[in-house]
């Protein structure tokens, strides 16, 4: 029981992981533990949206376990230009120490999702990764693209990085979003 | 597609919505939103050590929209004196009104789990409960008893009220937390 109880007091330090993005109507940058619960929820909400039927349940536990590694190396933002590979790798590290805490009967098959989200390449994964990507800009997109402002992406530079895993995982979704950042455009809620 | 996205940014409320406990090692209250993570994993830690066999899956989908419905009502920290049916039938109308924005096919089961976690009759919802009440004792175990200190909450009325919920949904887990809690009795982390 010390494992568990050792196991959720470390993971509770996923609070301390903020993002660049801001809750609506909050002067606060979000935490990577808070954004995990809202993605999982949002799982439910487009899993009847999916194109291939997708395993609701193995999803949600990729969304909840997806950030953990941030504890160790802290979120970086998706438009950052650096070397991701390099980076999925140090966070593989921290979730095999993070979930080092339990047995591995119940460690191994989180750790697998953990890859399987990264991997990027089952129906699971994807569906995963479109709602990863489309929530930060569903948020910016309701707060005059407030993250984007204030690092300089471009609109350009956005579509270029969530167009294709979003479409990929969900087009219903991608189809919906394309046309508000279009708009959002427009607005001139994009960095140069 | 819209309904899904106005669900979405409805729930990000959550994050407005602030506990009595504190994240470890940080100077503010946790919200309800990266609370409902926290013990979406603990689950997944603890399953192993639960006495009748949990589906893993409910489980989870129940904490997730477990605290839901304090969108529009707040939190009410578990040793309030309040009348607590009165409460709870608030926190029905709060969930009917945000999964409300969802097709029926999609709000359906999840009001029905938040009900089943209410009512706290079921093997799934009893251990589901039992880790809503054993996670902010657990913080407080770490945190020199914080906001049992904060506000005024006494040894006796901490075990008198999670007791139960804890040792019914599991055993194990409350058998290592009565002997933390006697040790922080005796530390002085107990308001008066």
């Amino acid at each position: 029981m010390q494992q568990v109880v050792d196991f959720v007091l470390e993971i509770d330090k996923l609070k301390h992981v903020t993002r660049k993005t801001k809750p609506i109507g909050l002067d606060r940058h979000e935490n990577s533990a808070e954004h995990s619960w809202q993605i999982a929820l949002f799982a439910h909400a487009l899993a009847p949206h999916a194109d291939s039927p997708v395993d609701i349940s193995r999803v949600v536990t990729m969304l909840l376990v997806h950030d953990l590694g941030e504890i160790d190396t802290g979120d970086t933002i998706v438009f950052a230009d650096i070397d991701w590979e390099a980076a999925k790798r140090d966070e593989l590290t921290a979730i095999r120490r993070i979930l080092g805490h339990l047995p591995s009967e119940t460690a191994a098959p989180l750790i697998a999702l953990w890859e399987e989200f990264e991997a990027n390449e089952s129906d699971d994964a994807r569906f995963a990764n479109a709602l990863d990507r489309a929530m930060p800009a569903l948020l910016n997109l309701n707060n005059q693209g407030q993250s984007w402002r204030e690092n300089g992406i471009s609109y350009d530079r956005v579509v270029r990085r969530i167009e294709a895993p979003i479409r990929d995982g969900c087009p219903g979704l991608w189809h919906y979003m394309s046309a508000r950042l279009a708009e959002a455009n427009e607005k001139g809620w994009f960095g140069a």
